[in-house]
């Protein structure tokens, strides 16, 4: 491309973005009084003479039934595509590279705007009429099982409120939407979207939220950073929600973590105990089975779970620090295919019980007036056998690690069941 | 209208219509990904040459208050004007002939999108903040008064949740909206449409309607198909909530029906058991009389019920079959026009009461996984003496057909009050 | 500008607007089927060859986030701008007139869309997920505390509900709003709007307010009326939530009021009975006051309360008629400044109470079918000493009115806490 059309195309950019210091940005979906855009795309080739990987980037605006107004923000960094919305709390609503696919079957099939939701139906659970997202985010005041916790309500006074299903977070549209592309390679393209759940008399938590994608990687980060913008100490619960279907989950799949201690969240959970790494053929009316993990760290406090297929082919493995997320949970939950046949892996600041269980446990971080708590998430694509095997090994020199001898799986006492 | 101007239009018409085999096919809503139309229509003049009866189809999306972002589609079918909103899970808002009226003066003035309704306030009757239809849905996963039920949640265990008055059918925006008009004559109009009732630990049911209008016709026909698309038995109700206000009813206006017996909802509609079929004048403070009636079937099973004006010069008449819809309610709400003044004639699979009383009472039908469900609804436009005469000669004859002998209007042990 | 040029521009209007007997009026919303304008904007250089104050209108939509599809209106009259909302029942968001400003720092920083508000989440305490007006009204049906109080359901039976904080109102889109420049010095403007609380087996009350806001003016006044258009009596509730923040509100800040009778909302209010109209310093974690006043008020009926910082060089008042509101809220919630450092000053037809509470004072009006009541509150920008000073004595002259000695502050029997 002549040097002279790239000065024109970057002339037409310059209309529409910063050109920051260190790379180009775009406001795609603000509330600073300027008028968002529907649809807007951009190439490697308009930014860059030469890219070593081609990318594009574009935002789109859905229209139909449940989804109208949903903006949806699809990456394609030359070895995967990757979908963002930001109507949906930032949420990642899937992956795609060739066969791998990270995503799952929900019963739900639109990208249902929060608009359409109610969280407090069907007794807290009406989170799940809108759940389809590969990856969503569990908080940010509570997350986990429904049911009553105590709040301090605007006189004073304990209260009680109906806490619902995994919060609120996922269903509130981000109020910032701005994507950063670096200047200097690797030409890093960054997602970026702040989310608020503040109210008087509540919460005044930001999320500020970076997606990473590095053009030509098979991976991709998640760079979060929640915030007390309040003057009060303030409590709050993390838990990303990945979630994997067919044909990656399939019978004979398998999840492999490092890990202290696991626990079954309850009786029915238990019963499956003894081969709980691996996962069944779908079956109807198969009742949901979960599992809390303590991981084990290398010594920066690294850990990885993965997810591979039965014949260790394909894979997709989930790496942060315990320093940030303490704890995994993972979900089995494979009834028929057509019921929503999944997994779910969580690393999470907490388990998924009810708020008020989580407390008692010790695992509700709190956040003092100003700070501010970072919390990244690595998600790897592994496409071939020796990519996986080599997550696997890497998965076995961190259960050898630590405390020398890998810790009996031990059953905590049974958490509260809702 | 000159060949070439015709081929012209064809022309035109076929960038966004399928031409399928059997006739002219618009997506107007879709969630596929291809951009919904805010406007649009078509008549008969551009799609046939020579059109015994003229047409109009007309999609229109609304603004202002409560009701931006609706969508509506009018058709004329040469004889009368119907109007039907996708956004409102395909319900029909009103239709009209001449002087004859299908409609209602709800104290709900605009049409409400749903984002702005909370099924939940109220004690569960939030779904009265949107109602003003013509003709709606009640349903999927249940139907009738508010209150506790039983399910089985997401751990597997059976839990309880509120009903909300009527479902939540009603508040659901149809997720693919089509118009198919077929190539043969009479060249009938489809409005179809696609609304999702389906989530993770919940039902998995669609609805897929069809509303066909035959050019020139006096009367239309609603072709419902209610599939579980789930892999497990799934529990559905379906009552199709018809709605008749002033001028056609009115002091005198009788609703005529072929019944094996009519049972007072509650005492208060006992106290009015004897005059149960005619209507009082606007009553302010009227309390709502509702009669529970078993309709007697022709050898096919299609029954009729039919209101008319005291005159007998207008009229309007609903017939199914009770194969696919064994029950019949009638609501008398005969308030002050200002309150509502509307009687409700509605063919269902079941009674209004809350699901747990009909679930006893073994009115809940069940859908075996994969399993569809087809349920009918002619409505019939009566403008002059002789159609409604005629049609009070068709259901006298159901009346006299059957066991031979009309069965007495028996009281049945009295339903659960709220 | 030239005769010719007004005459065009005239023509232009012509095409949007409709001349009125006496001034331009714009429908900038409506649900009448014409579609409503997303950004529209008018000058007094456009309407008038010679205007003594110039000012501007503009219409705009906001976009991003939860305010997605939000309408504003900003009048500039000359003095001071104005933005009011449409889509938040024609609340007023804020006021600025230099440096004097009537708003607040809401922890909410978005203007939220009710669509994403669900009053009932939090106990009941959803509503404070958007408020961050610097004027609300709360009610129709009811406002105060939330919690259970009675109605009539649609079988005539009383039942319970749950009444949420604050009624609807301020959460519902106006459905038509319209614009009216007087064509008569001093071409006052009025920005109209209906909002609609109704429903079968519900209330039917309709608010009609016009906005008056006079070019070259300090003050501004609603001119609200709530009219019941059912045929049943119709209890309501009217609280003008009018809210501070900094400046102007800031330590040793005073409220001035004339009130025969100051009640503390509770104990905690009762701690700062004695210095209850003086304002302290932001302070982390101080749980809100409540003082309940009767007004005393002029021979007209009309009482004044002003808000004055601590030097008297900048203040707000407020104007209305005891006939029409005869109860005041003063609400201290001088919290941290990020936790919403703010002051309430809410004339009412009732105080703060859950309706049932009211309901038993005698505070809750009747309004017999048809019946309207009309509301005006008018607020005025004090931004030198000498017209606070002006507006200090005329309060003071207030207090000496009356029943000729002001009674002594007296503690009511304490209100029913939540």
């Amino acid at each position: 491309m002549g040097r002279l059309l790239v000065l024109l195309l970057l002339g037409v950019l310059a209309n529409h973005s910063v050109m920051a210091q260190d790379g180009f940005h775009w406001k795609v979906s603000t509330t600073d009084g300027s008028q968002s855009r529907n649809v807007w795309q951009v190439s490697s080739r308009q930014l860059f003479r030469n890219c070593p990987h081609a990318f594009t980037i574009r935002k789109e605006r859905l229209t139909g039934g449940r989804q109208e107004g949903v903006d949806l923000i699809t990456v394609n960094n030359g070895r995967f595509t990757i979908t963002v919305c930001p109507t949906r709390g930032m949420g990642i609503m899937n992956v795609k590279m060739g066969d791998l696919e990270l995503k799952w079957d929900s019963p739900v099939k639109e990208i249902v705007n929060p608009q359409f939701v109610n969280l407090s139906s069907r007794g807290g659970l009406g989170w799940l009429e809108g759940f389809n997202e590969f990856m969503c985010r569990c908080g940010l005041e509570s997350n986990g099982h429904p049911g009553t916790d105590k709040f301090i309500n605007n006189v004073g006074d304990e209260a009680e409120m109906e806490l619902t299903l995994h919060g609120k977070i996922a269903n509130i549209p981000a109020r910032e939407v701005h994507i950063v592309v670096d200047k200097t390679p690797p030409h890093a393209i960054h997602i970026k979207g702040q989310v608020d759940e503040k109210l008087l008399f509540g919460p005044k938590l930001e999320l500020h939220t970076d997606l990473v994608i590095v053009p030509g990687s098979t991976s991709f980060q998640i760079n979060d950073v929640v915030k007390n913008v309040g003057a009060q100490d303030q409590e709050f619960e993390m838990l990303y929600h990945a979630n994997f279907g067919s044909p990656l989950l399939e019978e004979g799949a398998e999840v492999v973590t490092a890990s202290k201690k696991v626990t079954p969240f309850n009786d029915r959970a238990a019963e499956g105990l003894d081969n709980w790494s691996v996962y069944e053929a779908p079956t109807t009316g198969f009742v949901e089975q979960v599992y809390l993990l303590e991981p084990k760290a290398d010594q920066e406090g690294v850990t990885t779970a993965l997810l591979h297929n039965k014949a260790k082919s394909r894979g997709a493995s989930i790496s942060w620090s315990v320093k940030e997320l303490p704890y995994l949970t993972v979900w089995k939950n494979t009834g028929a295919l057509a019921d929503g046949f999944v997994t779910g892996i969580e690393p999470g600041t907490n388990y998924p019980n009810n708020r008020s269980v989580e407390r008692k446990a010790g695992r509700v971080p709190v956040l003092k007036p100003g700070e501010a708590r970072s919390m990244s998430v690595q998600f790897n694509l592994h496409g071939s056998t020796k990519s996986v095997a080599k997550a696997i090994d890497s998965i076995a020199a961190l259960s050898m690690a630590g405390e020398g001898v890998d810790e009996p799986a031990e059953v905590l006492e049974l958490q509260e069941k809702r």
